[in-house]
């Protein structure tokens, strides 16, 4: 079975093999040095001031970065199930709420933001996702924490960058908060999240709050070289080989070419097929297709091809589905994911497959001359 | 090198390799199979009216116990770092807090516990550690659960079974929220956290509180055999594995039997050459010796004999050792531990080596009669 759901992605067979080593003690010289180079390498794909690697889900960071970095009112955008978590965080921990909401397939205008932040002096955070997963689009956030820190640098931009992190170069230049999970672009199983930091929000973060996801904890800690709490040593020892493999491939650049051209590619192939891209602004971590058939499409081809896509949740249920972009993924495989989307087309009775989608995907990956 | 920290334990091969198997959605029938399955054992380990599997350490659901079950004021027993942690999670969330401080060697009293509680009517809930890992001792935790719920059966009692559950028959008759965590007797990697809730407890948490941590959120959806937030799959694969494991190898009972035996033979070992126990009752999850020598003696059981064992923490740096009892571990292992150990007070020039640990343990542990 084809794994092309966006997170969990498949696990490189050299990363399992790294974390099915026997067991290491997280308070030990030899952990210490696996966690420093791994915060290295962090660094690299982060280009923040600080990162902090914790041993919980990408909603773990999310609270984490609300509670620590937004003391009194949370703007946050809602495009989707993942913007609309955030307000919610914020109001379990009795903050102020506002939000913005939009159709799951509609990206936030940054005169919308500014427009929220000018009539709500009290917002002192925004949170935004770079990719929303729900519906596979991508928000402006680089443009909206620009016009935010024209107007007021001290609101802190918290960045959900879960499915952006690995797939796209982020211009983290007005950007806080930056939050990463272990099992999107980096290809490793859930349980580890991953924060990079700016030096505004590591001094609003103070002496921090909450007590498991209090970050002033980990920045003391982790600028050691080991964590507050006991460290997630499998994930981050996944991490590391993870972080080297990509090194070896040709660097974060190259994996951010390929990852753009895969996800153009697809989308030609697709809707050289007929099909419809859901989102106004689509992510390059998913692409997202809305079709009527959407559900019989995800059986077909589980059951026929060998591949797993995702479909939508809540009002999108049935409605979409969604085919990951994240990590490194061989030609021969995405190409035979749309091949098969072609298939099940055909099953469907839509239209008589001539292996378009597979033809279009090659030539576009593989920049050769169309006819 | 023999990993004998009591915490984390050796994972074995076969959890391992079952750990390394290609990734597993999480939203999907194949792995709510296994979650069903798992939370099945976890039942069985248990006996707990609920079990929850959280993505965090162990620290994280101690906060998920605290902020779920206690609303006015927290009676945490410190008698080493993890029941201090208690109080510490109590403050950061505005909660208030009692603390009965002893020496790290020292059990609470069961008087102690009932003191506190009469002087104290907002005391809602109280925390304590089945076994304190700082100084490897016992709390009387059944007896002060009994003796709490006698003078008022709405406060809530709250186990920290980190190092205790899996490694004896804990009686969970009067205690609300048993905690347990992946790398202790479990035999797992970091970063899976599980809690056994009482129907009271169910009760009480109500709505929740908080957000990841949200004890409510995650009853709703683990009573459908899926997580809240993201699983932890690979740790969820690794548990039910090692809990299969348990069982083929002869069960529960049989395990808390080794381990008994296995701590009381290594204790006359190690008192046999000479070492004092450290904690006025030990817990049966680690045996912890302080000794003048106790850096010098960690230091050459690593180098010269192949034994990792850890060390103390704050005040006790450098004062005790503790070597772990907790999973399944091979007599030929933890004999050659009492051994090591013999041989390095031999090298300090302590006493010469006659092989009297690894006989007395070997004794002891197969029950044949001694002279």
């Amino acid at each position: 079975m084809l794994l092309f759901t966006p997170g969990p992605t498949p696990v490189p067979q050299n990363v399992r093999n790294a974390m099915s080593d026997e067991t290491m003690h997280h308070r030990t010289p030899e952990f210490e040095a696996i966690f420093e180079k791994t915060r290295k390498h962090l660094f690299d794909l982060f280009k923040s001031d600080e990162v902090l690697m914790l041993a919980s889900s990408g909603t773990g960071a999310m609270e984490a970065a609300v509670v620590n970095l937004c003391h009194n009112t949370l703007l946050n955008v809602n495009s989707g199930k993942f913007g609309e978590r955030f307000g919610k965080i914020a109001i379990a921990h009795g903050l102020k709420s506002v939000e913005i909401k939009n159709e799951w397939d509609t990206p936030v205008s940054v005169d919308e933001v500014v427009e929220a932040i000018k009539s709500n002096p009290d917002i002192d955070a925004i949170a935004v996702q770079i990719s929303e997963s729900a519906g596979g689009l991508r928000h402006p956030v680089e443009a909206i924490a620009k016009a935010v820190k024209e107007i007021n640098p001290n609101i802190m931009i918290i960045a959900d960058g879960i499915t952006a992190v690995g797939v796209e170069k982020i211009d983290i230049t007005n950007i806080d908060c930056l939050i990463a999970g272990s099992q999107k672009a980096l290809m490793l199983p859930p349980g580890l999240a991953i924060l990079g930091l700016s030096n505004a929000a590591i001094e609003k973060i103070g002496k921090g709050k909450g007590y498991y996801f209090n970050l002033a904890t980990e920045i003391k800690s982790q600028r050691k070289n080991t964590t507050a709490w006991t460290a997630a040593t499998t994930l981050t020892i996944g991490l590391l080989e993870i972080l080297e493999t990509i090194e070896k491939k040709g660097g974060l650049d190259k994996l951010y070419e390929e990852t753009a051209t895969r996800a153009d590619a697809v989308i030609s192939a697709l809707q050289a097929i007929g099909l419809h891209i859901y989102p106004k602004t689509p992510a390059l971590s998913m692409t997202t297709i809305d079709d009527e058939n959407a559900s019989q499409i995800r059986k077909i081809l589980k059951t026929d091809f060998g591949v797993n896509v995702a479909g939508g949740q809540d009002h999108l249920e049935g409605k979409i589905f969604r085919i990951n972009q994240m990590g490194l993924i061989a030609p021969y495989e995405i190409s035979w994911v749309v091949n098969s989307v072609e298939l099940a087309l055909a099953k469907l009775g839509r239209r008589d497959y001539d292996g378009t989608a597979n033809k279009i995907f090659n030539e576009k990956y593989f920049k050769l001359a169309s006819k």
